[in-house]
C-alpha cells in the first residue's frame, strides 16, 4: 500500500495527552501526533533517531538539556541515545520521524 | 545543532520547479520542498525509502504505475527502489523523509 490516508489510520495514545497515528516502513517510523494543550512528555531516550516537525501549535522541547519553544516553521533533530521531553504550550500536530523503525510503538 | 528554522536554510533547486531544504541526520535526510504548479518530476527511482507528506496543495503522484492525487492528509510510502514521478496540480509543499541519508543531496 503506497497511499495512506491519516483520516484512516488509528489514533494510539503513546502517554496521556499524545495522540498518534504512525506509519512504519523498513526503515523508518512516521509518527502524526496530536497533542493537547498542558500535557508533558516526560525526558526519555532512545538508540533511534528522531526528526520532529511541527505543524500546528506551540511546543517547549528539553533536548539534552537546550530548552526551545517551537512553532510551525521548525524542525528538531534528536539524535540517538540524546535525552528529551516537551510540554505543550497551546493544542499541537507535529510530525515526527524516527529511524531505525520503533518496533516498540508497532506494539501498541 | 538541535534545533533547525526553515527560514535559515537555503532552498537548492533540485528539478525545474522543485526547491528543497534539507536536514542531514546519521540515518536520515529530511526535504522540505515547495513545488511550482505544473513542474514535473521524471520517472525514477533510488535505494533509499521515501515517505512524502502533502502539506499544502495537490500533488499526482505515480507510484510504481498507480496513480493518485495527494492533498493535506495524505502521506504516500515510496519502497526502496520503487520508480515514482510526480506532477503538480497547484503550487505544493511536501515534507520528504528518506533513509538511507541521501548523500546526492548533500553535494548540492
Amino acid at each position: 500500500m503506497f497511499f495512506h490516508q491519516h483520516v484512516d489510520i488509528p489514533e494510539k495514545e503513546i502517554v496521556p495527552g499524545f495522540y498518534a497515528k504512525f506509519i512504519h516502513t523498513d526503515q523508518m517510523t512516521l509518527a502524526l501526533v496530536r497533542i493537547e494543550k498542558g500535557s508533558r512528555l516526560p525526558e526519555h531516550h532512545h538508540v533511534h533517531e528522531q526528526i520532529t516537525n511541527i505543524l500546528e501549535g506551540e511546543l517547549e522541547m528539553n533536548i539534552n538539556g537546550e530548552i526551545k519553544s517551537c512553532k510551525p516553521g521548525t524542525s528538531v533533530e534528536i539524535p540517538s541515545n540524546t535525552p528529551h521531553s516537551a510540554v505543550a504550550k497551546t493544542d499541537c500536530l507535529v510530525m515526527d520521524v524516527f529511524s531505525p523503525v520503533r518496533e516498540d510503538y508497532k506494539a501498541l
